[in-house]
């Protein structure tokens, strides 16, 4: 279970003053601490970026990539800010990412294809709106999967998010399970291999007790795992969450087990 | 997600004492802690009982029945302090258990029909010896199955034990997996719904960290509660696993949410 921190993202107010000023000084501090946190992957979330978008995408990955040789996930939903950013890149980037909204398989699916880099498929409908269950979900990917065919991306390099629903949604508890069924019926679905990646702070968004929100992601998380999840967004900073991951990737990998490697 | 309290056995040197004794105070006081703790059910192990079974076991559901209403589990591979036990019994007990074994099908088994008690079978080679992975486990459950019907039992009244193995066991780490392929598979392989459980303490038996124990029940628990368990025994003062089985719940009710149940 790859653990990609998404705690570099404009909600953050001393993220989105950085970007405001390019200024990289905090960019590279939050980048230093999320990999001492444990992050496999650093998600870089600035938002829409309305102006100037990219010089500020180029500008983050410069400076995310010139403290960490980690892999970066370029999240917007602006594809000129996306361009800016695999232009930039130097390592390994994943675009995040698109779905069957006809203008994110026109403007950004073909950058996957441009740039040799992994992108992720949101499993939305083509208005936007949350599938209704799982088996809506399946179909989604199937359609995600045809349109990647359409224009020749290689398909390793998908990566199907589910899209997870908050729980105060009225049918979030029951979305939270559906999304683990659509993770253990896709490969059969799709005939093949797939990675998949959810975010996982979308089960409790909002301001609620941190106790709660972090014993919700424990139970969660270890579900997911046991689904064959392939790569979890994270807030990096959720230590309990960071140690049951761990956790659950020592049980999954049915490696010979050790008390001193936990 | 019911959970029952494995806290009251012959291992606890207090509880064996008052066994010894027969002094029901040091029982009754651990079984209002149980309760208090968030005990949904109280398995009563006195071991293997050497010398005189019948007035042991009675004592002990006795005592339990003094002061709780919860259902108890007498556990012990004694069938005449079985027989004791569920004459004793003036609430709801299930026996613990039976298996393939010649002799506990002969004298455990018969006793689910003569008191209509519900019965966990263990997934268990009929040599005692713990099956080598989740295909043999199915094939064995077929066979308990078979033995349940033999002796026309009610169905219903059958709980399946995968039988987990201890993470430092050569393949400690590939049969945790493979007992939640079991749980997940076992209605469709039996052609019915049927309830399941798992001693979880087995996960992490020995002398080892508390922190990491709490941490591999955390993450491997939310795996069973998604794979469809009933039932789990646990040691009911692992308070942060408690807390990770009632979220669970929450989770997998698929019921509407609200931050104050949790």
């Amino acid at each position: 279970l790859i653990l990609a921190a998404d705690n570099l993202q404009i909600t953050n107010k001393t993220i989105a003053k950085a970007i405001g000023d390019l200024d990289p000084a905090p960019i590279r501090e939050m980048v230093k601490k999320c990999e001492a946190a444990g992050a496999d992957a650093i998600d870089i979330n600035p938002g829409p970026l309305s102006h100037n978008p990219e010089d500020k995408m180029a500008f983050l990955v410069n400076s995310v990539q010139k403290v960490s040789d980690l892999p970066i996930i370029i999240d917007t939903a602006n594809s000129k800010a996306i361009e800016a950013g695999l232009y930039a890149n130097t390592k390994t980037a994943i675009i995040n990412g698109f779905s069957l909204e006809p203008a994110k398989l026109a403007e950004i699916l073909p950058l996957a294809k441009k740039f040799n880099a992994d992108i992720i498929g949101y499993l939305l409908q083509s208005n936007g709106h949350m599938a209704a269950d799982a088996q809506e979900r399946l179909n989604l990917a199937v359609e995600i999967l045809q349109a990647c065919q359409k224009i020749d991306l290689d398909l390793n390099r998908l990566i199907i998010d589910p899209v997870l629903a908050p729980l105060t949604w009225g049918n979030g508890g029951f979305q939270s399970m559906e999304v683990l069924s659509v993770i253990k019926c896709l490969p059969e679905i799709l005939g093949r291999p797939v990675r998949t990646v959810i975010g996982l702070s979308n089960l409790t968004t909002g301001r609620n007790n941190l106790d709660k929100k972090l014993l919700l992601e424990s139970a969660y998380l270890p579900m997911l795992a046991a689904s064959g999840l392939s790569m979890v967004l994270i807030n990096i900073f959720h230590h309990s969450t960071v140690k049951v991951a761990r956790a659950c990737t020592r049980l999954i990998n049915r490696e010979i087990f050790a008390w001193e490697q936990l």
